[in-house]
């Protein structure tokens, strides 16, 4: 059976993530309505990064078997149709082999995670960015992000429901970046725990807010106990911008 | 009356622009309601850009007159309270002299029109820049944009319905940058014609695409008819980003 690969971008406000759940929307769920719709095949589609509720994508990557061969800019073409009204998009469309695996092939995931840090509310990034009104040291954020680079033993930073066997994962990097009255953070790594983008965010925010040292964060890795960290950052600031294989 | 500068931003879809109009939802109505609502008193508030239907604003610039002085904080606060859930935010409130006027002292107003050049349709812009599925060539653009550039005749490029005693103006900047998918037009000027930018930016995509030549630009120029140039890009690429004084 031929193997396509997809690169998506979705708006995750409207889903409880990529996974399929009954009853619920998912990305997932709309993608194999699509390729239903579209050829009459009953298809499993394998994303890279199983985003959660509310988390965005412009760079997801995915893979899927059709029992009939298609041209590619007609798949994405037809799956676009058929994917309307929903914010999911198929930005490219290639032929892959066999062998090629979406999620255990990925040898690295790229997260870009939003703050705009101001008083005044969002009209204009409203559901696509965390609003953070105390002012953040971006700079102190970064330095405290370096200590999370590397490989490390991250149960601090991983959620309950997180079904990884190991809590050890390599962080490649870590980078805190401020213009005007935006921080953006990208987060790089071969692969992440489930929420730990999220929770290094929550917990570098107060490192910003000066209400945490830097060597606190040392502290709360080396606790590997979820509750020696900070607060889960809120899925809308977070957004996968690309898979690299 | 001590007189007040606001900074906005606000997302255009909702509106029928900034110009209060009877029965219909504007940025200017919502925000006297929402003065009204804080202190009782029935203002005109007054605009750098009167921002057209569906066009958004990062950097708008306004100013309005109370009659019982507040701290500009509370003012801040208080209109973005009660401006809620409407996409319209005030950014910054200050203290202005007497003599201030946000349309007639604008010394200079920067326009940023969004292109995304690629098939497949918006997920996470949607409403916020104008697809464009057919390759554009951007340097092209931008060499064209250079024609435009200077004080001109712009009736080629001004909507029939525009209110301006003359068509001359002096276009300070316009630039067209492409970023992989994304291609941004900025256009600076003291001040513009009706439709001006998105007359432009339409004519422009003509370039871009390779119908019309750079020549072509200053033959629509020189014609002085609305009929020569280009259509009117859409409202939705369009933002007000900032205004000099």
């Amino acid at each position: 059976m031929p193997r396509y690969r997809l690169v998506l971008e979705y708006d995750g406000a409207p889903f409880c993530g990529w996974q399929r759940q009954s009853a619920r929307a998912s990305v997932q769920a709309s993608l194999e309505a699509a390729v239903l719709a579209f050829c009459g095949e009953q298809v499993q589609v394998v994303a890279a990064g199983r985003t959660d509720a509310g988390v965005h994508a412009c760079g997801q990557v995915a893979h899927l078997d059709l029992v009939r061969a298609v041209a590619v800019e007609t798949l994405r073409n037809a799956l676009n149709f058929h994917l309307k009204p929903q914010p999911v998009v198929v930005l490219e469309a290639s032929a892959a082999g066999d062998e090629f695996h979406a999620r255990f092939d990925a040898r690295m995931r790229h997260y870009r995670y939003r703050i705009v840090n101001r008083r005044a509310p969002l009209a204009l990034d409203r559901g696509r960015a965390w609003l953070v009104p105390g002012r953040l040291d971006a700079e102190m954020m970064h330095e405290a992000g370096q200590r999370l680079v590397g490989r490390h033993d991250f149960t601090s930073f991983r959620s309950a429901l997180c079904q990884a066997k190991s809590p050890v994962k390599t962080l490649s990097q870590l980078s805190v970046v401020r213009s005007g009255s935006e921080i953006e953070l990208w987060a790089r790594a071969r692969s992440f725990l489930h929420h730990q983008v999220r929770n290094m965010v929550g917990t570098l925010k107060l490192v910003g807010e000066g209400r945490w040292s830097v060597d606190q964060i040392d502290a709360a890795l080396a606790a590997r106990d979820r509750a020696a960290a900070g607060p889960t950052a809120p899925a809308c600031g977070l957004c996968l911008m690309q898979v690299d294989y």
